[in-house]
Parts: structure tokens; sequence; C-alpha cells
């Protein structure tokens, strides 16, 4: 039996999405700025493409660009706003992912900016209160926060935090990638300016994504070249990959209820088995019980079994994140979990689970690591 | 009869390239960076693209990065070395790709660059003796030429350019876009520090595309986030694309003289049978004679029945280019024809093969042409 609880790093490609993908590969391969026969049926999947998004999104297709993936993407908002306007003060959280993070220090050696860090709870949530204070006597900043964590599963109060933002002129950027496809992501009504999509993450394909980009706002492309994507991203349109994308949100947003219930079972499953099983276990952030349904993190006291942990669910077949960046065999807790651990010593899984995982499959994991833990 | 010659703008799929991209898409869907079984499958399946991809180029397969496209990728070495470098003094040509104009001209409003554009012929040809001039007393410059030219397929002299690169210690980027694949393209041996390819133009998918960087060479990333490409990209690399890609390139250059051969053969008739009938069309740059093997651009004064010839060819069912940019319906000339023809009124179109044409495609279209031109 293997078992892929690492959804939250990459999804399987639904079947769907392969097939399409594999049509256009053979019927389509025409570039899109191409003005033959050739290059318009190119034209005409990447715009219907656009619009079937824009539409899974409440937007206007015109506000929909599309990227090589979440991480060009938050690179492309973040870079193009912060370096072609005046605004100087940037507002974040050290949760956020390395995206944000290493692209803002990044700027920082360009140009100089304020970063200021909101402070967190030991569960990693926000207080709206916090970005009231930060905002205050900028009357122009940039907001940066992910909608849920990708660690923890911690939601923002993104409509709260929106009416924050708008209320000073800030510009705010909600990183989306864990969220979009699997609750419903509506920038106008979240009064979010930009959020951002990496397809891979909801069972579409890697090497694609998207912007959206409030119609109120303007941004300096990151790429320059040819005048695709309205003089916004140069660069031939990844046409399958773009179809393969909207494919996967359609079917994704087109049943979200469903998906969110049974995932969201699986997830509390998961929850008591692993409480039942392992009462020593502790649940970060919220993952235990109110943060996103897909997204479960559970520290272990490091002990002489705890510590290959992940290495031998690995060797039993089951794929599960340490929530770790591996450099030279020796585990470090990742940055988020640093933030509200502390440097104990501990192991961290991150389970993370989609519509293809299964009950059987939850339980064969838990009754692995009983044995291995015992 | 469906007939594709712009092969210089996309190129279909070869078909081993679409089953090895949708067997990846079903087998092999874990993130590369993920240290469980299916990330280090996903991980074998990059790092043996990169093996492939290197040898193909003689080079060490810690030289080669990957990137979204041939856009990105020149992006990423124009920006990457100019912003981190003292290095102010560039020398190009006003015939490169919009990638490269566009990217230098984004720059300028950043850091104060010197741009010297070296002059060319009636034909596109530049003179070494020209770079040598530029180089003269700038002990540290950036020079970016390209390898052939995508509208004309004029050949740079490439090695000797090199060689006087490596005289003054210029770092020598060539867009190898539209040669990768087609013919040899050995960095070392051609004296060049950077080249860079677009896996569309080789029979490969969309999306994808690499740098080669000499590793006496470093460059600051334009995307930040994970560590991905050694620190050099961050983002989920595009597993499916990437190993796609590393097929293309290699049965590109397993076959490398045999498909030289069958499109040298093609063009020399389109040559032919054009001049025969039209003697009053010009051949562009060196498309008529010596330029490469895939590409021909030809112009024709502008009549009544010229004015409309690319227009009508795709009525026809037959795709080429028109070297030229369509705004709001009028068909004005490409920056490259511009500087070799000045504002004549022309009607450029562009033919670009590849191993997928045949004679017989030839011949109809050009006997199409004869109808529509009488």
């Amino acid at each position: 039996m293997k078992i892929y609880f690492d959804n939250a790093a990459s999804t399987p490609l639904t079947t769907e999405v392969i097939e399409e993908m594999c049509s256009v590969m053979k019927e389509n391969f025409g570039n899109p700025s191409s003005i033959h026969a050739f290059g318009r049926e190119a034209r005409v999947i990447v715009e219907n493409a656009r619009d079937t998004i824009a539409k899974c999104l409440g937007a206007m297709p015109s506000e929909i660009f599309f990227t090589s993936g979440g991480t060009e993407a938050i690179n492309t908002v973040i870079r193009g706003y912060l370096m072609t306007s005046p605004v100087t003060h940037v507002v974040t959280s050290r949760l956020e992912h390395y995206a944000v993070l290493n692209c803002l220090e990044d700027i920082q050696k360009e140009k100089h900016i304020q970063i200021e860090y909101l402070p967190h709870d030991s569960k990693g949530n926000i207080d709206p209160g916090y970005l009231e204070t930060a905002l205050d006597g900028h009357p122009r900043s940039m907001v940066i926060l992910m909608h849920a964590n990708n660690e923890t599963g911690n939601i923002l109060p993104i409509r709260e935090m929106g009416a924050i933002c708008q209320k000073t002129g800030a510009f705010f950027l909600s990183d989306t990638v864990q969220t979009i496809g699997k609750v419903a992501v509506l920038p106008k009504s979240m009064n979010v300016d930009s959020v951002i999509c990496s397809a891979h993450k909801l069972h579409g394909p890697k090497g694609t994504g998207f912007i959206y980009l409030s119609r109120s706002k303007k941004l300096h492309p990151l790429i320059h070249g040819g005048s695709q994507e309205r003089n916004m991203r140069a660069g031939t349109e990844n046409v399958p990959a773009i179809a393969g994308m909207a494919k996967a949100l359609e079917i994704a947003c087109a049943d979200i209820d469903v998906h969110f219930l049974y995932i969201s079972n699986l997830k509390t499953s998961m929850v008591h088995r692993l409480g039942n099983a392992f009462p020593y276990a502790e649940f970060n952030g919220n993952s235990g019980d109110n943060g996103l349904h897909s997204i479960l993190s559970v520290s272990f006291p490091m002990t002489d079994k705890t510590e290959m942990l992940q290495y031998n669910l690995d060797i039993n077949g089951i794929a599960v994140s340490g929530g770790s960046a591996c450099t030279s065999g020796s585990a470090k807790p990742s940055h988020v979990i640093s933030e509200l651990k502390g440097e104990k010593d501990l192991v961290t899984l991150r389970f993370s689970f989609s519509k293809f995982n299964t009950p059987d499959e939850v339980e064969h994991c838990v009754n692995v690591m009983k044995r291995l833990l015992a």
C-alpha cells in the first residue's frame, strides 16, 4: 500500500487534466501570438482558460495573468509593486512562504523598504488589531499575508484584514496557494487586491499558475520581451498547462463542498486516531481543530524512535512531509515550526490530504505509526 | 491540406515527447524537493534530464539551470549579471529579440548602463571587427548577440565573437533559441559564457527552457523563494516538461545531421521555386543562401495582391509568419525587417521549416502563391 499524504507539496493530476493537456499537446501546438489558424486555435484555448478561471474567482478575465507557477506569481506581484511605486512600508509575517520572505529580502538590497513582521500567538494566529496598528500613520503600504499557512493550515481572517487594508489604502496581496480550489476564494468579497495560484497544488500541472490582480491596480512586469499577457508577462504562453490548470480549477470548484466535507472527515479521523494513540503529541497551529481541512501538523518529542519517523514511514510506503528542510542528513525544523515552538527538540510531521486519499489510508497510517513508535 | 511553415514560432511536439510527458504526469507527480519516495522519483527525472541536456551541449550538469522558457532565461541572465556586477557597458544589436531589447530597456530605468548597438550591413551581418572596437577600452562588458536571427536566420560567427569577448574579459550571452537542436551548440568550443533554450522551438513542450551558464560565472537569481536549481531559480520544477524537453533535445541531437540535410533541401527547393515564380521577390538577410537552414524570409513589393498574402495563405491552410506584429488590422513590419529594409512598402513572409514538413508541401505552397499573386 502506497499512501501519499503530502498534497500541500504537490498533488496527483486528475485524469481529465492529463487528457486535456495531452489533447492540446497533440492538436494545438501553435503559438498563441501567431495570427494564422494554428495560432488562433491556441489563443482560443488560452482565453477560454482565462475565462473559466475568472469565473471561479468571481473576477473579470482581464484580471487574470498567467505565470509559470506560484513562486513567479508572488515575485511578480511583490517586485512589480514595490520597485515602481513610492511605497516603502511592507507589512507581513515571519510565517509566510520563502517566496515572500526571500523576495522581500532581495528587494531590500536594491531599495530601502521597512518590513514590519506582525506578531502572532503561539498557535500562529495574527490579531487583526496588530495590522491596524502597523498601518496606522502609513497612508500607503504593501500588506502580504497568506490565506492559509502551508504548514499549519491556519486560516487568516482575510476579509477583516482586507477591510483594514482598504481603509488605509494599502495594497493587499494574499498567497492563496493552499486555498484556491479548496475553499471559496473570491478576491472582491475578500477585499484583496491580488491573490495567486499554483496549479499543481490542486491536481493540475506543474509549471503554471496565475495572478489575480484587481483592475484598479497596476504592476510592473518581472519578465520582459514580447507583449504577451497584455505586456504583464513576456514569453510564449504554456498553452497545454494553462488549459490543464483551468480544467483542474473548474473540477475543484464544481464539487468544492463535497470535497471539503470528504477531506475534513479524513482529517478529523486522523486527529482522533493520533490523539488516542499518542496523547503526548501536539497539533501545531490550529491544524488540530479549525485550520484548513487539508493540512494537519503534529509534533512529537524527539526520541530515538520519533527521530526517524518520517524516514520509517517512507520505508513503509507512506509519504508525509517533515515540515523540515533536510540538510546533510540532519533534520532541522522549518522556519514556521521554529517560530511557533522555538528551538525545542521536536519531530514534526505534516499530513496533507486530497480527495484521492481514503479513510483506510488514514487508519493504516496510524497503525504503522503505532507500530513504529511502540 | 494544412501546412505549417511557422516552426520558428513554435513546433509540433514529437510523439515520444508527448508520451514521455503524459507518463510522467500519470506516474511521477511528486515534488522533487520532497525527500520521500514520490519526491525522489521526481528528482531522478529532473536530474536525468539535466544530464541528457548537458551531454548534448558538451557541458557539465551543474552548468544547466531550468527555467519556464527562453524569455525567462534571457531575462535571468541579463538582469542577473547586470544588476549585481559593476559592469555598465553592454554591447548588443538592434536585431536581437525583444526579450533582450526590452529587458535592457527596463534595466536602464534602474541602473545606469551604456548600451552600444553594433552596426550591421544591409543583410544584417555584424563584422567581428566592430565588436573588437566596441570592447576596446572596456575591460569588462556584457555582450549579447543571437546565434541565429529568428527572422532572417543569419548566423553569427559565434566562435570568433566569443574569442574577442574572452580576450577582453566580457561576459558573452548568445540567444541560441533558434539553433539548439538544429545545429551543434557547444558553448565551450564556441567561447560563450551562456546560451539559452526554449523547448517548444525543437518539438518539445511550451513552458520550459534552460540556461547554460559556464561554471566560471555566477548570476543573481530573478525569482526568489525555495532553494531549487541550486538557489538559481526558485519554484517547483516543471518535472514532466523538463523530461519532455530532454527527450526532444536528445532526439534532435541524435539525428541532427539527417534533419539538417532534409530541412536544408526543403529550403533550397523553396528558394528556387520562389525565385523562379517571383523574380522580383527579395530574400532577406542571408536567408536565401547560407543562413540557418530552417528559416527563409522573403519580401514582396506591396501591391493590392501581396498586401493580403499571409492572410490568403492562411485561408488556404498554409501557416506562415508575417515577420510582423499585427496591430488593429494594419500590418507593420517587424523591427528586424525595418532595420534591414528601412520603411519601404514591403510585404514580408517568414517560412520556417521542420523535419515534419515535406517537399510536397513546399511545392503546394508555391503553387498557391502563384495563384494568389497571378
